[in-house]
């Protein structure tokens, strides 16, 4: 046994209940260890000396160094305690708080087993259950639709289809979105995610002067209802952005602030500085985004009342919550619990770029915007960093991070407003685009597409990954369009959906397995022969036989 | 490198603020290992890829299996980011949340360095101040001193001096205590932890039925009041123990449900698993003491509310949390919200046996009774199962739990109420007590002294271990209560109390050492040469020879 490699913790992403009575475990291993076996004993905090029950975990995921072993586990007692016990060459060894262990006395376990104490209801995670099954649709709104024709056009400054600046304003609002339900809802997209949509002067909106108001160019409170009623009637969930970390320098408080300095009410509603000459903290160095000050009572209630507002008032199903990382923990205990108690299944997505396990134990956020899962994908598929071994090592480590009830709330992504668009990373290449989104619905989690993905639209950097939808290509047909319907369909099968989730390299291809279902994605430099009998959709894969740059999803 | 072995999280025990502009960082490598020098590589979130700056770690602590590398940075830019630079054997490597590289990209580092993104003051936990100079006293209060001689003495049913059963009343109370401040104070104690005073039928009075009056066989009321006022007139702190996973069946509201059942409008403040025949939760398998249901917001209310009156009305310095691991973290957050906003430095140290970290990261407790430390040094002492290399590696390992601010406020004892006394668990041999006693107080923490302790008092598993306390002994010398009196005069010379704690073996020898001030114990089973110049206090020291089963705490 390569003890160093050994890792358990108790009540963490090792260690987590599904639900009160349902545990799971989790003990990381080296990758070079093949055990005979490896038991959890397990049983309850004050019955265990005498009384205890074994199971065999399972090896279920592989990543570069490590092999992880899991069980699921009923409990009857929730007072649960436990230890391993790993046979490896016929040799036997204990795992439990002391380390590994050739032998472990029971009687004395009170101090160093491994125990979850009690499993209180107050302290599982409950699943979001409609992000299993959500596929999502990023939209950019100033310029995916131009629904409202009538309304004052002064601000336009670009003509649809031309290439946007960063000042530049297409004419995209609230009432194009709700126009395009149904081309929307043709995709097999289930959720939408809209960058933020109140008073903003800029075009991309993060930088917010009212909370309570729908901008005046993406349309009114009463649009934004009725696009929120009507995606409801179809079956699509709303969330919005929620921009909590900063404002915009014209939010009223702030310029009271900035007008009477120590004199303003509001003046600790920030991060000031310096008062003379002002100066203030802020997001990146934008000085136009001041940072509020969320260790401020004020604030906290100030910000909350805002995500109870459009939850209660206009029904939303969930808020991406941005830079996410830079807001603290206490601030968003209270935001949860607040956001919770009036709609539980409210699904809150931090902004989070890397690990963010220490924000998603079940008391701040459900899920993240998984960019790692991008990064991966960027290695994998446009930088060559990555060959398939590479990537299923990888796609495991990223499950390895947290729990499985997180994991299946996950928002996968290509690409977004902030990065390159996926297409434009692989010079591109549309097979490698579709065997990407065929991944992401793979993967464990909600794939999230950003707008016109679906049209093999590109884009550079921000603000070239903002460019506006090109509504000439709504009836055209597009091989990435018929590929994400394929894969949306994928998504209500729950053989599909519910199944587990398996990643691993097999000469040379990168294989994803739920269920029955199989997805094949061959990056190598050669194609490989592979005769499937039930191909549901694919990319060089012609007389059983994979191509490079291929893929193929297959049934059985 | 063993790659294996390498670990470190961010915003965890390997990375934490100990105020908003300073961090200290943990990296954990295997102990094989000796990197030619291992730095930091650090900057702000927003200048990573154009600025960075570079620190060098240290190897600071050694367990079993691993060696920890730390540093600690003082930040201008708060919102920190961060990958580790190794160099080994004249090869480098990259340690970043991707693992263990050759190479890494600082351009697309957003994706894949470690970040602390914002050190928000909200999230990094204050240290209760006097916590690292306490001396703690723990007073089992039943049976440490009968004060009020004119109480209604009918209740006691055991002699002073004889063995205690379970059920057995002796007299001792809080008049008790007070009359012997002065004793206490003699010793060098600068707070008690008494266990519970509240109404309650037993002796031990963890069944609590009514949480705001003294129980009548302890006093009153104002007699608390008067003991806690002139304690703190000695500088003597006063933790008091909260029972808050359960009560007594004779708490009134629980005697309405077992009378009304799901009439009653308490029936959800407890966990009722069947009404008819009647069946309900308790702690362990003790019928009479029916767990809370803490999920219910007024039981939370009900509790938080005692802690808070205790506090507001009788500014006591802290809690003892009970069975702390079986209530759920949720509570223990609004808890800790609760009492820190009326009390910053009221403290609150956990029952917890085990690893508890998860209660650690600031939002819940400060401290636990440190029962880790407990074990290891009944390893140790005790059980024969450790030597002085095995001992300085768990009491390393022990310390890599936490993060320094919590350690410094860990309660180390090596018994209590629910223990064996440690003098009987080694056959009653005084110097090794009295090196236990010596290694308590060189520990990082506040030493936690069990009720004649100082009078080397022997005493098996409950309710052996809760024995009258011999007044006879109050004006004889005792070797232990000398060493007692020196070892807490040492924690109050800044040099020593201040100073960073270093603990290792050589030459079969356990030392440990806290600026120029030095504990060397011999538990091996021969004699070593060792002169020393300063020796402040010792056992089996003779002639420049440790003697097996001595100890000296040396200065210089």
């Amino acid at each position: 046994m390569e003890e160093n490699a050994i890792l358990h913790f108790p009540e963490s992403k090792f260690c987590f209940a599904l639900r009160p009575d349902e545990i799971c475990l989790r003990l990381r291993i080296s990758k070079n260890d093949f055990p005979d076996e490896i038991k959890v004993i397990y049983g309850g905090k004050y019955s265990y000396a005498c009384e205890r029950r074994t199971a065999e975990m399972q090896r279920a995921y592989e990543d570069r160094l490590f092999a992880y072993y899991t069980v699921t586990l009923n409990l009857t007692d929730l007072r649960f305690v436990y230890v391993f016990k790993i046979t490896c060459g016929g040799k036997v060894y204990y795992f439990s708080e002391d380390g590994l262990t050739e032998k472990f006395d029971f009687e004395l376990s009170y101090y160093n087993c491994f125990q979850y104490a009690y499993i209180n209801s107050a302290d599982v995670m409950p699943p979001v259950k409609w992000m299993n099954g959500a596929v999502f649709y990023q939209i950019f709104v100033e310029r995916f639709n131009m629904g409202n024709t009538c309304k004052d056009k002064s601000y336009i400054n670009l003509k649809w289809g031309e290439k946007p600046d960063p000042k530049s304003f297409a004419g995209g609002d609230i009432a194009g979105i709700t126009q395009k339900l149904d081309y929307i809802k043709s995709l097999g997209v289930n959720a939408l995610y809209l960058t933020p949509v109140f008073r903003s002067v800029s075009n991309h909106k993060y930088d917010i002067s009212d909370y309570y108001e729908i901008d005046k160019s993406f349309g009114s409170n009463a649009e934004l209802k009725e696009l929120i009623d009507r995606a409801h009637g179809k079956g699509i969930k709303v969330v919005l952005d929620a921009v909590f970390n900063h404002c915009s320098e014209e939010l009223k408080e702030f310029k009271d602030v900035k007008k009477n300095g120590r004199n303003s009410k509001y003046y600790d509603w920030f991060v000031v500085t310096k008062d003379e000459p002002f100066e203030y903290e802020c997001f990146a160095s934008c000085k136009y985004m001041p940072k509020f000050n969320t260790s401020n009572p004020e604030v906290t209630k100030f910000l909350i009342g805002i995500a109870e507002y459009w939850i209660k008032e206009y029904n939303i199903d969930g808020w991406r919550l941005d830079v996410s990382d830079e807001v603290s923990h206490d601030f968003w205990r209270a935001f949860r619990k607040a956001v919770k108690s009036l709609k539980a299944d409210c699904v809150l997505i931090g902004e989070n770029w890397h690990d963010a396990n220490v924000y998603l134990r079940g008391e701040q956020f459900d899920s993240i915007m998984n960019y790692a899962f991008t990064k991966a994908c960027l290695d994998f598929y446009a930088f060559g960093a990555y060959n398939a071994q590479d990537m299923a090592c990888k796609l495991n480590e990223i499950l390895m991070r947290n729990t499985d009830t997180v994991n299946d709330m996950m928002l996968n992504l290509l690409d977004s407003h902030d990065t390159h668009r996926f297409l434009t990373r692989v010079n591109g290449d549309v097979n490698k685009l579709m065997s990407a989104l065929a991944l992401t619905f793979f993967f464990r989690g909600a794939p999230c597409i950003y707008y016109g993905t679906e049209n093999a639209m590109e884009g550079g950097y921000d603000p070239d990954c903002r460019r506006t939808f090109d509504w000439d290509e709504e009836k055209k047909d597009n091989p990435v369009k018929s590929l994400v319907k394929s894969l949306s369909a994928l998504k209500l099968i729950p053989a599909f959906n519910g199944a587990e989730v398996k990643i691993y390299e097999k000469d040379g291809l990168l294989f994803a397995e739920r269920g029955k279902y199989k997805l094949i994605i061959n990056e190598s430099e050669k194609a490989v022969k592979k005769p499937f009998d039930s191909v549901i959709c694919c990319a060089e894969y012609k007389n059983g036989v994979l191509g490079c740059g291929g893929f193929a999803v297959v049934c059985g």
